[in-house]
């Protein structure tokens, strides 16, 4: 789990908060977008670059499990792990603690597929070899 | 699509999309929200009220599915529906489409429990008693 | 005033709130974008088209006095209104109140200028001269 | 510069840019509280400890002055710097910069005020003495 897996840290805002006290649930997309980006710049290639290249990578569906609240000025961590690439698509899944606590307090996963700046399919394989090879390393590192 | 659903419209507005020319993914769980609290004041009783009562109703799952890409400037209507409820839990359902049009663009889903205002889960049938048959009969509906 | 103003209507989002129970300042100035955007749609061009055409209206600056605070569930109207336009920039200034009061909860001012794709400044009197026109026409109109 | 201000750091998220491929001019209003609320943590108390304690710092103003766009993956600093204290009201202000950069990208200035749980406006001087001289404090080592 290790070497495709990364740790992301970040602090919880004022303005993800909602009436309720706690962080509003839409928030937790995105900070499973923060984590996953720096999953692919540490472990594939800064995205700002790959965008540049002409590769952009939507999301084609998200799901998230709310299991305990997060709170403004509270400190979480998001372990962030590939975990299917087919080269044409990909999944990621994520598990948000309490800095410094076991307590597990969301999971979720999002799928993606890898497009050009047209909007149309990319094969990995043949037009970014070498961007595959690392995606394909990355998901064979699991378990 | 039966009584127990409604049909909830909206515009997109420019700051819901991102660099990628499209809506950003997460603010779909917040058109979610806003049909969601629409289908409960038009078919239960206005929110804003129900928290007053001290009854909270927070996420305890989201699931997205995006395949077609929404954009600014676009109408959108987005088909809600209550898809369980068994006195503790709720599901609603969306499906969201382009105004007049059949290509359907999103679907999803979303779970609820019912919490009083000290976040302690509520037995909608002892405590509200009249809430708990107007959901029931939203479900029952159902084809 | 009339003819250059737009009164824009909209409810308050749960998701808009934040753990005071009142709308998080920030929104604020999405709220001001979507009504200047209706304001553009209506008496001007449609704010889409204008970025076909290559057109975009970046925002130089903002402004906002908060009054009296805005709940979630409220409807609240937006008094709209293009101030300035010199062919270069352009200010714009809103007035929110709560629908069907006279109650002033917001005031705010921003502030545009015109730019092409490679985010030159645009000559709006050469460019687009009919734009620029109606532009004027609707600051003339103002008192 | 001073004792009196922080330098608070941060990258820009993806979902925080829009379709003109920048990041959205609402956004930095939610940067400035980024950093405000660091400076009181850091020089005053935690802002959630504040709010515990019964004081809610709402804003009462904001303005903003966007000179030079920030995008995806570009990492920020904001100079923030508490300008004004009368024991009723104070003021904060905001310098943005590129990390590494001499280029002024963003200013700011925001106005606060002092409110118990009820929205009453409290004396910070009579209620809460040491607060009140670590604010005083504050403003008083600018220049």
């Amino acid at each position: 789990m290790k070497d495709s897996s990364v740790q992301y840290s970040r602090k919880i805002n004022y303005y993800e908060t909602d009436q309720m006290g706690i962080v509003h649930h839409s928030n937790y997309i995105r900070f499973f977008e923060e984590a996953r980006l720096m999953l692919l710049d540490e472990k594939l290639m800064d995205y700002a670059k790959m965008e540049e290249l002409g590769i952009i990578i939507p999301v084609t569906f998200v799901e998230c499990k709310y299991l305990v609240p997060v709170h403004y000025g509270d400190e979480i961590v998001i372990d962030t792990c590939m975990t299917k690439f087919d080269g044409i698509k990909m999944e990621v899944s994520y598990r948000i603690y309490q800095k410094d606590s076991e307590v597990l307090c969301t999971t979720g996963k999002s799928g993606h597929c890898f497009l050009d700046a047209e909007m149309k399919p990319i094969r990995m394989k043949r037009r970014f070899p070498e961007l595959y090879e690392k995606l394909k390393g990355l998901v064979e590192n699991i378990e």
